[in-house]
């Protein structure tokens, strides 16, 4: 399994999404998620070849890109974003990028019933669409107590639902983003993991929680692999035992960005990865 | 557009199917709305052709069934229905009948997204059953307010929430059972039924309101055509305008069933529908 | 049901799409059929509001554009169209057009079940992006014999195969393009008309055939409308009575285009229109 | 991979579905090929628990049953099996069984474009109904030359056009039935296996061939495993790689059924698997 970073848990330090390989790279990580612009933007830098090139250079892939196209407002905001989509997928495929993620929120202002009509049909069409350059789309459930009644009706915010939901959006290319940290909040095992088929997962984050009741973990307070309480061990043997051969990202969502440098970030990174595969037996 | 009886407003004495065709015929109605599984016991008793014969000596068709899956609990009760679901559309088939309809209560115990997500694989796949025999599958909205929260959460209750819900089941032979109870007590408009193309009709009912608020008016209290305050002229006007050429079927549901003899009963129905074709300009 | 035009017939002088908009509006045509890109580079001038001000005052639509992607060759060339695509959907959409438009080629080189697999794929995808827009894809069959052994493999080239393949590709928003002179070439009946539903009609052509023997009829050999043996009177009254109200386009293809001033060959186009406008009952 | 038996290969003497499990186990296979119809039968004589106890009793599991229904002549002939399937399907289900397939005949006298349209529509409602059971559907390309030209036009007899055909399907539940006589009779090599997703495969045959041309091979002219020229230990060695871990059923086809005693065939089977096993690394 593929140690990847996202931005978040990086601080302002980053740099474009070059420098995000390079320091990858250098901190020991195999992929970076991005968003199909910046993918855009560094092909038409370097061109397709140059890109590639800098990709093999590194030996960083794409692990996923973020799903641009809006699909929780209006269907004139979802519209508008299928031109950027077929950008995005484009240039994904172009540098061997086979994932494309979302979240969901667990709860919504809308009429419930009506928003998941809504939502599925328009996530399904971005899936035909991603499906047309060989990528797929990874729906990720958010488990967090507080969000599940931070909007008046209750959505979904678990695994069964979400794998309910993708049988009925009905694409072949259309699974989870599957996320240690709303995997603990709503409490789900090992064997939840090991029931999963390694293709109904399409990208995979962790990051820790602190040690308070499940109840009160907040979406916004993560901590870097290692350093909480979730059994990160469990999580990533059960993945490989099903199978599982794809990238695992890092993503440290807080209130406030981190303020150490990146290289201090990116250490602290590379050592929570380091001790979460160890004590996986990943890794000597 | 073809008057239609359902067995809701004819009290206890109805009799079975063979009966109802020829009660319908005696009062001028040419269709009856019935169940999968009387069209096979008619068939079983007549022969095929003799079934086709009788509904031809009597000038009546077939309007719809009802969809006799259970899909609205379990996994488990949905799959044992469907090889009744086969044996019904084999038997509306082979006498003509192009609809299947269901209702959809308002408001549900389910979370209600997760509930949307279940509902729209099953009826989808109820559709793709149903297609395969040139059986369309109509949805009913349910509008009375008070079962908009006799249940905890809110599911779909009007027009354009079922529209999209429909685009959102994704099969083309799904459409509206399109009632004009649930048209009123959404308080929708002529224009909401002008702006509907007719192949999202599957099927119609006819029943008419008292006078009480709308927010006020009960499911099982409704009158017959031309008894109350709904607008039947106008809807009829207005589905006629669109082209629609089917069956305009009456269903009164009620806290008692009536008590009247049932001749009595088809009278009432007969002029009912006299009064508000009458009104609407469709005949003499 | 609306006169319209494609540019095939008017020779090499109708000038880029406004020119195009102001000859149709002054020889009595209120839509003609264009493609994306004419759409966006007339966006591009004039602003989406000048536009849309142009086709106002000039009373003519867009009748239909056509299918830009290219889905009869490589994978890689149907991927590669599919952000022209919704760029073309977007302007279309925009401009109030409904409809785009392919047309399938009754032999192929390829194997012939390989190759429809591939194009229903293709298409499908083609379909749903174009829904996602409210735009439906309209597929012309291609009659004259002589393309039938064109190639090596025969493929589709009549009504009811054609209508089978949009059954296959099971996207709401797939109909015919429905083209007199193929239709004549197929000797298909007044009747096979009158048994489609007009939601299976997504744009039509009309043309006419030279009096020579079915199975000599050229595809680039057609004569302005009226001007031939195709009955062009029956099948414009038969559309009319389905329920069609579209745009019915002229499509004159030729060996060599027409030598004619293009005010001639509209002047020509107009009356040939109104011969069989006439004769159909369709106007004065 | 689990051992598996039809009875293509045991001549007449296998007796019912009862009789062949009990043979099967004596003779070391852990599954066993049959029809919805006899699992239908095995259910009506011992009851459902006595049907589960039977298979658990022997260890043995339903590998596959047969598609029943018609999907290669009419709509009619189509539709009547729909009961049919939702019967096996709900049997199969019941006693644990999650494939079924059908073959699909390299060449056809239909034309081969409509034939793939229809077939594509057909296999999908199939696949449809399936799914609601959680079965999967199985397609088998036949590879045998003489066949590609037994009928008028070439269909589908390869591993490509197979998946692409699985790919315009579009349901997630259908994946090949990859029989070694097919692989071998296309010449696909050991990288064409390894290259398939693990859920791209339903089910498994396998069988030998004569050390004739290629093009020679007759499809009813197959010998046990291990006693003819295909490469059965690479073969199942890539299976393996692939993490597939399904049954591999033997299915002997030959122009006459084999007039041994069913004891020997099945003794000859046992050591036909034993030897390609073997070789395969797969067992000691």
């Amino acid at each position: 399994m593929i140690k990847g970073l996202t931005r978040a848990g990086l601080g302002a330090g980053a740099g474009d999404l070059e420098s995000l390989i390079r320091l990858a790279s250098e901190y020991g990580f195999a992929a970076v998620d991005t968003s199909g612009e910046e993918l855009e933007t560094l092909i038409a830098a370097r061109g397709l070849s140059g890109a590639q090139a800098l990709l093999k250079e590194y030996g960083v892939q794409i692990g996923s890109i973020g799903l641009s196209v809006e699909w929780r407002t209006t269907e004139e905001a979802f519209r508008s974003g299928l031109t950027r989509l077929t950008r995005d997928a484009e240039a994904a495929a172009a540098l061997g990028c086979k994932a494309c993620c979302t979240y969901v929120l667990p709860s919504t202002d809308h009429n419930a019933a009506h928003f998941m009509a809504l939502a599925t049909r328009r996530l399904r069409t971005c899936a035909q669409v991603l499906g047309a350059y060989g990528i797929s789309l990874g729906l990720e459930f958010v488990g967090p107590h507080h969000l599940r009644t931070r909007w008046n009706n209750p959505f979904v915010w678990d695994l069964p639902s979400t794998l309910d939901w993708i049988e009925t959006i009905n694409e072949k290319n259309v699974g989870l983003l599957f996320d240690a940290y709303h995997w603990y909040t709503n409490e789900h095992s090992i064997d939840d993991i090991l029931n999963l088929k390694v293709e109904q997962i399409v990208h995979v984050h962790i990051n820790d929680a602190p040690a308070v009741p499940v109840s009160e973990v907040l979406d916004n307070g993560r901590l870097y692999p290692g350093e909480g309480v979730i059994d990160l061990a469990g999580f990533l043997r059960a993945l490989k035992q099903i199978g599982y051969t794809g990238v695992i990202s890092q993503e440290i969502l807080t209130a406030q960005p981190p303020a150490d440098p990146v290289e201090t970030l990116l250490q602290r990174s590379r050592d929570g990865f380091a001790k979460v595969y160890q004590a996986a037996g990943l890794e000597a």
